[in-house]
């Protein structure tokens, strides 16, 4: 599936769901996964039964799973796509020591130079595979 | 059910849905809804299956009734709770040229005095009534 270049430009692309690539924010400061649903809708209403209960079960799956992973003391979900139509969700674990707690992290959170490492990567993509089944994709990065 | 003082200072109370109400942010200057269900959980992952369906199906109702009403640009659904853990959903309908587009609001929408008057928040109220079925609360205001 194609995945907007500016959410790339911004990501680690960690593997796909069905019918979903599942990213990592370069922003290390908050645990960030953005899931990128394949569909042509852009907001919640649009999509249809069968696309609405598969990313309404992969949102919660990788709600539960972040919040175990990055021992979040809150996880904040949201689509908003008023900058990047295509749809995505945003699943962000955060501390209330994080760097814009407890403001949302849109425009508040300081870019920062602390990104991760390969090897954090890699077990974030290893960790997901084994518990949510997340499947490389081709053009991992 | 009880409601978080904070959500209630900040909203008026247009009625229920099933074991969830809806509010409307008194901030006019985009059409905000907030859905906050009946329950104990605090994030997307605490809530039970027939919490999560129940949620899901009011948000997916509220978003497309907000976008029609409000003859949105964009929906912007979020759940936060960094700062009033009581679960809460933001529907929020967005515009091109509203005040803070394309920023998320939270924390970058101005104040504004131009609240709702009375006719529109009862207009808002009975067509939620009619389009979704929304009940009266006693404690509407």
């Amino acid at each position: 599936m194609n995945v907007d270049e500016r959410l790339l430009a911004d990501c680690h692309r960690l593997g796909t769901l069905e019918r979903a690539t599942v990213l990592l924010h370069r922003n290390a400061a908050v645990g960030w996964l953005i899931l990128v649903p394949d569909t042509g809708a852009e907001d919640w209403h649009e999509l249809d039964d069968a696309e609405y209960e598969r990313v309404n079960a992969q949102i919660r799956a990788l709600c539960g799973w972040g919040a175990d992973w990055f021992e979040a003391d809150k996880m904040n979900v949201a689509t908003l796509g008023n900058q990047v139509a295509q749809m995505h969700v945003h699943i962000i674990a955060r501390h209330r020591d994080d760097a814009c707690w407890p403001a949302p992290v849109w425009g508040q959170l300081p870019e920062s130079d602390a990104g991760y490492d390969d090897a954090t990567v890699a077990g974030l993509r290893a960790a997901l595979a084994r518990d949510l089944r997340l499947a490389a994709s081709e053009q991992d990065a």
